[in-house]
């Protein structure tokens, strides 16, 4: 499927270049919206860009819109004619025009609200106001509302009626006269049942209903939808009123958002929403470089720990340079557990409450992985004095193998309690990762490694 | 709402421990298939599991088995008698079958087999046949299928005598006599079209059919669902023939499941299946032993640098202390950006023909990185020296000041370099990420400090 699309994507290229819209126009017809907006993006020159964009038949042209990138759409909306943005606004979804309003300059902001009908306008500014990654802030208002004094043939003939306007017609939330939600209908049991059935019989019950409130966490959204399997989740109000939904589209996206806020995290970045190839070098290092800072300065304390060691280090051969490998080694164990533990929170396997299982599994582990990987670096270190003649000396390599044992327990222990207790804390367990990990487990292996230096080695 | 769940649970287990089973199945009549589910695994006792299984009502059975882990199946069926099971297996969607049989052991699956009935055998052993991963290993069979010849009327009409059956109907395939995919309908169009108008004039054409093939990779399938915002994918065999669909709830458990699997191989993990607290210590232990060996034995060239520098470094004070400080934020800044590059190439925001334009954006960043880190890091030393009284010579300070801007820049270069590479060798890119990294740019910051040393210390 991937060349088909290339060589479409070719084809349309040249329609452009030779200016030939009416036939570029039909080829539009016929595509997916996620094609067209890729095949606009690509356009680098925003003339041709917004030309593109007002060869769009009017029925289709703000489905596409709602596909393109934040810096795509600015560029669009700075170009065209108030009177075409009135259009658009008109016929966007309002979870996409929040969507597109979030990422654009106050100016761009301001103009397309002055274009806006005043009663669209009022509910883009309340669903701005709501928190960043909160419910609120991701729902549509174009839900079916079906009133519970209906009966499935009402309901099926209101749908035909409104349902083109409608985001997702496939679960029906039911209202009562205070638009409180009092039950949920999905699309499907309506078709499958008789006309003269009124909805409250065959609606779930109040008990069975699962919603979220405006003001809750996008990441709780994704995870109720994720157990239940459901295609949307009802958003209401303090009062329970029904405010809105979220759709299983832009739940996909919350789940991939919140995968790459953790993989971020867990690499010590401040978390970005742009794209990697479109932040510029200036906000790339400055989301890098505090953490860096942090972890460098508290790297002095490993550096001092090996100057108050420096005189044994200088007089005994090998014991200098095996300190590369000890710390790598904690830091690698300590690392593949708090990946683990990290993912197990962040999908619901792992509570709080098992943290003495997860203890206890870890001291277990730690011992047989400590133990393979000491008997190995004896076979190693033994080879390599063979091999090069080196100086070191048996109790040496006992130290050697004595420390990565207690450093991959202490690494394992480490990266298994720090990101429960960040949980336990209600601060983000995903901060506990690999590089926090290895900054605390060098400090501490380093003065169990001295420490068994001194009693073993004279 | 978690409380109140919370609350539901503790009265369904007074109710089991008092045997109130009439009560408890009206409840349950009440609950959600997943929290049904949830309360089922939290039993400890595998009789009471088995007998709380048998209480759900024979309509809602099969849904609940399906939303329970492979530990909490396998009991049942271990449990039940063949006449169940056979019942069982007749009221499960295909999916969750294969699904279940994928996990439980050999007798178990041939005991599960032999009660079910000839043609369901066929196709589950078809399933099972499919690799791991695959598309046809995720698919259903379970879907509404029309043939091109129907109107809308008769489509609604079919669907209403089938659908009941069906996994999901809010997509429709529509095909020709050859059982070949000639387009698609959403449930919506057939809503709000009149009776009368043919499948053909309102169904996708052809062109713009989005579909995979049974040997696909379901992160693909991932993708393309993504992309396109579908509800089901529709899978073809080599025929283009209609095989089967992939439903969006499965699809949302392929997201996860890839987002984990990238963690893991990010720590140098082998990646599992089973959840964390479900898999036993041994193998957790393996999953991890490998990786750790391998980049322990290469931290050698490690060891070796520095055994080469020994000299100096026992002469010099203040060298060796600046060692892991070096060591840590080299790795650290190189763990960064493999991190965005991995997730960028696995979300597919970052292709390899934009390599260039990553590597110039990282060698800015790093500049900047890195001058930053190394002012720092001056007057980190120098207010060290200031406090301790310590002998840090100032070409010291220099030399280490000088070694962290090269490892940063090094770093960041490795970083961005390495999984565009494994991705153009068609190897996984997330096996390119902190741990590896750390280890070659270890060997290759050490090398620069020791040449800066050499250079400006004498």
């Amino acid at each position: 499927m991937n060349e088909e699309l290339q060589e479409l994507m070719e084809t349309l290229n040249s329609l452009v270049q030779e200016k030939k819209y009416a036939e570029l126009r039909a080829q539009f017809n016929d595509m997916a919206y996620a094609d067209i907006a890729e095949f606009i993006m690509s356009l680098d020159d925003e003339k041709t860009l917004v030309t593109v964009f007002r060869i769009l038949s009017k029925d289709i042209s703000a489905d596409v819109f709602s596909y393109l990138d934040a810096d795509s759409q600015e560029t669009i909306v700075r170009m065209i004619t108030d009177k075409e943005i009135e259009r658009l606004m008109d016929d966007l979804y309002v979870d996409d025009a929040v969507d597109f309003l979030e990422e654009v300059p106050a100016n761009v902001v301001r103009r397309v609200l002055a274009n806006t009908d005043k009663e669209t306008r009022e509910i883009i500014n309340r669903f701005l106001e709501y928190p960043d990654n909160s419910a609120g802030s991701s729902m549509t208002i174009e839900m079916v509302e079906l009133h519970d004094r209906l009966t499935v043939g009402e309901a099926i003939k209101s749908i035909r009626r409104t349902g083109v306007d409608k985001e997702t017609i496939y679960t029906c939330y039911v209202i009562d006269d205070k638009r409180k939600l009092v039950g949920t209908i999905p699309l499907r049991r309506l078709i499958l049942n008789d006309e003269d059935v009124p909805l409250t019989e065959i609606m779930s019950d109040e008990e069975q209903l699962i919603y979220v409130s405006t003001m809750d966490d996008q990441e709780e959204v994704a995870s109720i939808a994720k157990k239940y399997d459901l295609l949307s989740v009802p958003v209401v109000d303090k009062e329970e009123r029904l405010v809105g939904i979220i759709t299983i589209d832009d739940i996909v996206d919350i789940i991939d958002e919140e995968a790459t806020e953790d993989f971020e995290k867990m690499a010590l970045l401040r978390p970005s929403e742009d794209e990697y190839l479109k932040t510029n070098v200036f906000t790339l290092a400055k989301n890098r470089i505090v953490w860096l800072l942090v972890l460098m300065v508290s790297a002095t304390f490993t550096g001092q720990i090996i100057e108050g060691f420096e005189a044994k280090l200088a007089t005994i051969a090998g014991l200098t340079a095996c300190i590369p490998m000890l710390m790598d080694t904690g830091g690698n164990s300590g690392n593949q557990v708090s990946t683990l533990i990290i993912r197990g929170l962040a999908l619901g396997e792992i509570q709080i409450k098992d943290y003495f299982k997860v203890l206890w599994k870890e001291i277990r582990v730690s011992v047989m992985v400590g133990v393979v990987l000491a008997i190995a670096n004896a076979g190693r270190m033994l080879l390599l004095r063979l091999v090069t003649g080196g100086g070191t000396a048996n109790n040496v390599i006992f130290v050697v193998c004595l420390s990565i044992l207690a450093a991959v327990m202490v690494a394992k222990i480490i990266g298994c309690t720090l990101p429960m207790i960040a949980k336990l804390l209600k601060l983000d367990p995903a901060l506990m990762a690999g590089p926090m990990i290895t900054t605390i487990v060098d400090a501490v292996s380093l003065l169990i490694y001295f420490g068994f230096a001194n009693a073993f080695i004279h």
